[in-house]
């Protein structure tokens, strides 16, 4: 695979950690979501870290699991840089004041740079770069969620409740969903990276919950139908992104975790990272989309297979069999997702968001249908300052870039 | 791929051989089946014999084709266990009659343990599972579809002609579809198996039923379509079943004989055998559903490339390319799918049942009408019995045993 | 792969060099076809040279770019056979008279060995075959298409403008249109070849042109939708011939070039090409089927990968991901199509034109209905002489000679 030259290696760049976040946010037992107000206060950050999430794709970061982070000492020192430090960002309450309100959507932290105090850009030196990052709330209202972008377009939304291995819960759902309405809003953004934060990508659907509605299902003849459709709801929302999204399989994936990968445009696993949809090992059908999105990726022979059996295939084996763009190293996924990434964004963002909507259609078209949509698509490309820049760089030989218009 | 460790290991054990089957069953010239009735006698077996479906996976079984075993004397000794003596049982006729009206089922043997007479069960020491047979008839009324059946609900069916190379004929396909009725009306079945007698899997079409309609039609005009689309029918049962099929493809599988194997859910096929859908090379446009289930497998361009040259292709050939999910050594071919089975009766019945059909009807649905379909399934499993058995399996760290209720 | 013993050895063997053509065929600025009329002239030719497709393919053709061939002097002595004295054809304009009336269609010359004097049939020593063929035009009206017909049916179609990497306008459009619609009026044609004069196979939409139609779209409001349509169908026209189809991609496909590829049946790809559709990099939404064919190739993540981010890929990595069926080295590229198309000739071609449109409407179809359609063709086939000589052949145990009806 030829990879352009544009690749934006933001790796390995000094960067400064973010100011903490203040926020609010809880759920109860069930795992429904509850309405968070916040007014952030103004948090400070120290100088000299890495940013979190460049980090955790370094080398100094393998092996440590977020849980032993926490216990650990700062260890964020000039000799052991980054990603302890720039995670044990101190987490205020002052200011937060959490009103309960039980409805779907929970307002947790946008993360527009344009909100007043819940984070900071800044500049990644050597790059051109600026990224600002929202991150972890309160003890009593944790953040499950957390985002990061770049100033190139490319934002990062991670899972990030790495003590439960970043199981799904209705509360998590309503961020993430919060989250993708913010980017669909956005027209600067020209990709999405979903990611969670090490070991796990996410172990699927959390077990409380699934007991709690058998339980109901069993003992009140409960119809568990919409609830589970609203929870698919939630976390789908990233399929409906109006910009490609590129999921970082960092860990294990399983059962609805692995089903949220698969409902992005491409990913990229770690070789040993266990991927599976396990839902026939637990008694429980399929959902998430894992029967739909399966087949569509391995075929019917394969997704068959990986369904009925329930089995769990490590990260090479399962990029082999169609799952995955590429599988590397644990290291190497958030990097080189990012990498990619960055060629999307380094492509022309009118075409790349008419693209998404085409690749969506492609499926259900024939091809007189499909050529028809193509010619008013391309139609539409004629007359943009895109394509001027692209063919002057053609007639240049230089790279284009795009305006994005 | 990462193997539960639940693997049956049915292999290697000791087990009795099955009586002999009184069974009359007949076919006309054309290959039209006829009906029979039976009523059975008693048979006799003897012990310290392997089952012959187990033994012909197994390596003293390899290379020895049915036919020279037929001819040879008896030699399942003690030192050379097994094949040959399980499959050399007496035949025999006292108490069969037969009446021939001519309709399109035939009731021959049903795999019924109920069915009295016809066979025996049998346990498999050491491995807690029981199994039952179903095997040859008489020289005047062959039996072409035999069966077995494991109690952890694996039913195993063979084309059984191995002196035709397991052609298919009329009359082999009311078998089958009659084997796949009983199959279908038992609750406690939880996945199939479909190989062939060795040497072959199948040869396809019965080369003088071809001749027979080719003549008609020159002659007589004769339209063959309704014939054909009968004669589809009756082996594409098997793609009805309410339950996983996988095909154990042994040998040569060719033309309609590959089609059969084709429209199973999953595939292991031996990796010399020779494979393809050879019609272009015949002049006969391919049947049994050949260009629907080939795009399906291998994309658009290699199907073309299959039908089009009519080009056979060995096992591991045709497994890199997209139509098996394993090729192994002939000899592996039906432990290996045997352990697959194992692994799909391990998950929960009920689970696997539901998915039968959502896997069905995926490829028609947009993602929107699956996951209404999800979340509906979702809701019946949080009721089950299954369900609750998983989650408390998963809890314990323990795997489950599914009640398949 | 086993591959029949009919391999068609078309390679390696002498043959003489074409006549040249007589042929008027001219453009606007724009690329807009104009209507040529030809009375053609009396050509004549050397004889001891091999034909030129055959060569181009051969050893003694690598590494010569068309461009050289024309700059340097006459070696096609007996030294040096074949490709460069076959290629370097004397263009005579004698005869020639254009009228240039605007027009969609360009009568430019038919293949038809009916047609006088624009070609001469040669036999190909030791192989049975004889082959004609259309070559370049004059000057003023080159012909930007020419072909090659093999009478075992099989009819090479060749982008011809190497200078200009084959890059495609509306007038090269016409050409292939045209040469389509002569093949699909030829009941003799099994198999039909698309290739490019190296070393390109096209180098894509026509850089003037687009710059031209986004110049127009930019200060005029020009709707340019129906104009890509019908530029669409003037390539795709190849996607709707009777029979099937075979891109023998001999060098880089970028762009609309890929895409007129993507709409073959088969593909063989060259080593070393660079392929992709780069046109999100350019800043043009993707036209010529390119977001219906990739998806349907590559499967959806793939293609994603490929058109969001307009990477090029060479044909190694290409093939292994789906693209095509096999990359072999550039100057194996046609010979091993020739020879695949050869496989196809020798099947009957009843049933392959039948299975050309039963592949086309497989995708569309539930298995009911797709079964119909199967037992429907097959009652047409037990009617035919090629059955009849199929299964005597299969009797026979030798090779089928189809009649073809």
């Amino acid at each position: 695979m030829l990879h352009p030259a544009q690749s934006l290696q933001r790796h390995g760049h000094d960067a400064a950690p973010w100011p903490p976040i203040d926020v609010c946010h809880e759920a109860d037992a069930a795992g429904v979501a509850l309405r968070c107000e916040v007014e952030p206060g103004r948090g400070g950050g120290r100088k000299g870290q890495r940013a979190g999430h460049v980090a955790h794709g370094g080398t100094s970061g393998v092996g440590r699991s977020r849980r032993s982070r926490r216990r650990g000492p700062g260890v964020g020192t000039a000799g052991q840089p980054g990603p302890a430090r720039a995670r044990r960002v101190r987490r205020r309450t002052n200011g937060a004041r959490g009103c309960f309100d039980r409805e779907r959507r929970c307002s947790t932290p946008t993360y527009r740079p344009a909100l007043g105090g819940v984070h900071r850009a800044r500049r990644l030196p050597g790059t051109g770069l600026t990224t600002a990052r929202g991150t972890r709330g309160t003890r009593r209202c944790p953040v499950t969620v957390t985002w990061e972008r770049f100033d190139d377009g490319v934002v990062v939304l991670t899972l990030d409740d790495p003590d439960r291995r970043n199981a799904m819960t209705a509360a998590m759902g309503d961020e993430l969903a919060a989250r993708c309405d913010e980017v669909a809003a956005d027209d600067t953004v020209r990709a999405v990276v979903l990611t969670g934060t090490p070991p796990a990508f996410s172990a699927g659907g959390d077990l409380d919950m699934l007991e709690d509605l058998a339980r109901r299902a069993r003992e009140e003849g409960f119809d568990a139908a919409p609830f589970m459709r609203a929870f698919y709801t939630r976390f789908l929302r990233i399929a409906e992104l109006p910009v490609p999204v590129l999921a970082a399989v960092n860990g294990h994936a399983v059962g609805a975790g692995l089903c949220v990968a698969l409902a992005a445009d491409l990913r990229v696993v770690a070789t040993t990272a266990k991927l599976g949809l396990n839902f026939a090992r637990l008694g429980l059908h399929p959902g998430m989309g894992g029967t739909w999105f399966l087949p569509r990726l391995l075929g019917p022979e394969r997704a068959a297979a990986w369904l009925y059996t329930g089995a769990l295939y490590d990260g090479a084996s399962a990029a082999g069999q169609g799952l995955a763009l590429e599988s590397v190293e644990a290291a190497q996924v958030l990097p080189r997702t990012l990498e990619l990434a960055g060629e999307i964004a380094a492509s022309s963002p009118v075409v790349v968001r008419q693209l998404k909507r085409t690749l969506q259609a492609s499926p259900q078209l024939d091809l007189s249908t499909a050529l028809a949509a193509e010619a008013a698509a391309q139609a539409v490309s004629y007359g943009t300052a895109d394509l001027a820049e692209g063919l002057a760089a053609a007639r240049a030989r230089r790279p284009a870039r795009f305006p994005g218009r």
